[in-house]
């Protein structure tokens, strides 16, 4: 695990560790590369997360830093604005969803939830080996398709960037870093845990 | 960490212990109770989640066993064959989606991958605590609806049931003790990590 870090959650209640360690940084280190068996074992949390009748409705298109082409490629699938960012990245993956059951053709009301579950467990496993994930809803969907030749049936859902985030001390652009040392914010406990009626906090 | 079971993970790359252990068990020990700081722990990890702009789109109806009304309000909102066996968790919880941005009413195309997110959270923190849990997508939307007064703009998307798997040995039913000892089953990495063009497997 990291060393404690300014963007880590202030839990109410103890987390896991990786739980409490995730955030999504900006700032990555473009010198360092995401090792190939913790790649693996980052795709290999994903492949384990469950699934409405097991369906798996994930995929995963994925480029590396090191392969500059390949990465430029589907650099070039994300909105600008995150290209910015993502372009220091070690690694960079779009999600893809199934809408529809193998099995039987239905729509799977819950694929783009399991492809949660699955994206989920990915960046726990990567911030437990000390690597930064930032995930994105920001990509260009049809030239995601179209690069890749997505196939009917599946949309590209979503983006992960993987990598190092620097120390904030270490970022030269001061908006960058004021945004890398913001305080985390989320909503109390009783604002979305509720009992008996919507809108009742539950009393736990 | 629970002990070694034959539902764990049998994973090709080294994962995280609780990503490694958390499976979906059917049969729950009705005689033993979530504590409630672990549930609020739980909780926490999915408040901690990341999602879209921060949207947080999540909201979680909850019962505990212990409100025996409240329970059965809860578990009659999933489908028969759901609650044949949720009827011995200790909680049960009901996932609900916002599917629209609050800052701007538009539409969070990612707002259900994101519940996957928290849903995740909630899934391995309980793994972590040694309690077992098991989504379902199968719950009677329009009831769910009716009974807590679920208003327009948010949907309930799953349902969550946590409490301790009883031993495949503890179980009666032939049938279930089957189900619970069957093997894990996943889809190989090459099938669903691609480079390049849809349908290549990633050389990793």
């Amino acid at each position: 695990m990291p060393a404690p870090h300014p963007k880590h959650a202030a839990p109410d209640h103890p987390l896991l560790a990786p739980i409490a360690a995730r955030w999504s940084p900006y700032a990555y280190d473009p010198s360092r590369d995401v090792p190939p068996e913790q790649l693996l074992s980052c795709l290999e949390a994903a492949r384990w997360a469950a699934s409405s009748y097991n369906e798996q409705p994930w995929t995963f298109l994925i480029a590396r830093r090191s392969d500059q082409q390949a990465f430029e490629t589907l650099l070039g699938c994300l909105l600008e604005a995150n290209q910015q960012w993502a372009k220091q990245a070690s690694v960079l993956m779009l999600t893809v969803v199934q809408h529809d059951f193998r099995r039987n053709g239905k729509p799977n009301r819950v694929a783009a939830h399991d492809i949660g579950l699955a994206a989920g467990n990915l960046v726990l496993q990567a911030t437990a080996l000390g690597i930064d994930a930032h995930q994105m809803a920001g990509i260009d969907l049809d030239k995601a398709r179209e690069t890749y030749g997505i196939p009917d049936g599946y949309a590209p859902l979503t983006a992960i960037a993987l990598g190092y985030a620097l120390s904030p001390d270490a970022i030269d652009d001061a908006e960058l870093q004021s945004r890398e040392t913001a305080p985390r914010s989320r909503k109390s406990l009783s604002e979305l845990v509720f009992a008996g009626r919507w809108g009742t906090p539950a009393e736990l």
